[in-house]
């Protein structure tokens, strides 16, 4: 039997979200073991077709109790676990309670959630446009005099006006010398002239995850600044130039890194190019230095592209956006302008 | 040698928040290992004096080499680890990378974080009066024909508004059938008469997540939704009564239970009354059916008290506040009104 904790893979499998849930795989029969605040809510939406029609096993007193109870019944054997997403803490908890042999080859859900089919891609599609449609409207929200958290609050309400369920992770808004920080968070800092500013955002759609960089500049930006977005927007051309099934990660890495490299920006690279989208927002592909030849594209896969640099006493500067691999390239799912908005 | 790896109790110990991040201990010396996204804003923020003086050990290619690199430096030894927040993956990755006696007896840094300082307790009392003021514009957002999701909106802004970094967790604005449901998730339901609406929404202020639920009910209710706001109430109060160092967490669930049960709603209260705050938003301790006699409050313990009780075909009611732990009784973080709010 196969006993899958992951909270992500529950709702890939089943379609049920929630923030606890174990579901356990045994031969043709599915459990999936939930606490009162979710057995209602399960059941109901079984009934609208929202959730698999697996077993719903409600929980008594402790998910372990529960779990204990269930394989019980079912009888022990092996038992297969995801090594990646049991803490050793819960793994021990488990091997006391419930007899039997734990096993946790790797990762049984992610290899399918890697290639993406043709109802997700359709989300996905959706889901790109309506974010590029919340980067139209940044010229509304981006002003000098405005601090960064006031953009990011209008970031966040245009994703709900653009139908988004939440954002997909909290929205970058760096300003001048915080644009240097690839994980600066919104402060109170105002905009003011000869900013570079990072924004960066992404909503969840339908449970999917896109993720989109943007670069605008505050009147007129110092040459050094000028030529720091130029050059990382060629490394972004470059790298999706690239991209197309069959190609290694590495390979799209490196197109990017290059262009930075032969600038004198290699130092000023700080992470990979980009990472993979689906129920959440980093996922599986990583495209960075670290891939291996093995590591390749496939079609189906949708992931981000971001090369940044970063340059203290300039600032910095990253593009984003969302690519669906195909046999025959990109397919860009967040297709408009990636100039540099000037305000 | 201790090694922490948990972000949340690196942001504890060293005032550095960050996706990714690891933190080593080896006698008096600590070492940050961070990748070059927060390598640079984690020195600045140490000049701020917002991160303590830790040496900052940057990673080339990946953290396991990082770790492995500085671990070889020290020496390896016996590595006491976090068991509760590493995986079964990472740790069995970490024992081929780095020989040495890897050894997780259990939490290291939690116990620390259970009773909050002056300094902490500050930041709730200013939380949880933020918190308050949120709910007082509750009347101006909660309106017949609007749908959850505006709702939700709505409180999120009056967040950022009041001054918080950020939503503690995705707020919940339930409605009619929906409010039956504890983990409900704002949907395209319009409000509408008879409805009870729960909005059980939180924030976070310097690092600190505070969490409130008020009810409210669109025109005029059917007696057995009134009858059920009464008894929640009712709970809510009599486990606010109970509330002191030295009295355990299962004593105070048992308070809001006894109350819901005597009224024949045992089986509609489907959760635990209340959980930890902190830097996260559910942390020790938790206030639940199965705490045993050992788990004695203690003063500095900041917790929700929570009860709820949801009854499918009348509605769900629950009524959430915020409460230091003293040695006389509970202090209110979040004082105000609980009353039903009719719009």
């Amino acid at each position: 039997m196969c006993l899958i904790s992951s909270a992500t893979n529950i709702a890939y499998l089943t379609g049920f979200h929630g923030s606890a849930g174990l579901l356990l795989q045994s031969g043709d029969a599915e459990f999936l073991i939930l606490d009162g605040r979710y057995t209602l809510g399960a059941v109901e939406a079984q009934v609208r077709g929202d959730v698999a029609p697996v077993s719903i096993e409600p929980v008594e007193t402790t998910y372990d109790a529960a779990l204990a109870g269930l394989i019980g019944r079912l009888g022990a054997g092996r038992i297969t676990f995801e090594p990646e997403h049991v803490s050793v803490s819960v793994l021990g908890r488990w091997q006391a309670l419930v007899p039997g042999e734990w096993h946790g080859p790797g990762d049984l859900v992610e290899p399918l959630r890697l290639i993406k089919d043709a109802s997700e891609i359709a989300i996905f599609r959706r889901a790109g446009v309506a974010l590029v449609g919340v980067a139209a409207r940044l010229t509304e929200w981006v002003r000098a005099g405005r601090t960064e958290r006031e953009v990011a609050a209008d970031i966040v309400r245009g994703l709900d006006d653009a139908g988004f369920s939440r954002p997909a992770f909290d929205t970058i808004v760096a300003s001048g010398p915080n644009s240097a920080l690839p994980h600066a968070r919104p402060g109170d800092r105002r905009l003011s002239g000869g900013d570079l500013v990072v924004l960066d955002f992404g909503g969840v759609l339908d449970g999917y995850c896109v993720d989109l960089t943007r670069m605008a500049a505050v009147g007129r930006l110092g040459d050094e600044a000028v030529g720091l977005f130029r050059a990382v927007r060629s490394a972004q051309q470059a790298a999706l130039d690239v991209i197309r099934a069959g190609v290694s990660t590495g390979t799209v890495d490196a197109a990017a890194r290059q262009v930075l490299a032969a600038q004198g920006l290699g130092a000023a690279f700080v992470h990979g190019t980009g990472h993979g989208l689906g129920l959440e927002v980093h996922e599986a592909p990583r495209l960075s230095r670290v891939s291996g030849p093995e590591d390749l594209l496939r079609s189906g896969m949708v992931c981000t592209v971001e090369p940044g640099a970063y340059v203290a006493g300039v600032g910095g500067v990253r593009l984003e956006d969302d690519v669906l691999v195909t046999d025959t390239g990109g397919e860009v799912l967040t297709p408009g302008p990636r100039d540099l908005i000037t305000v």
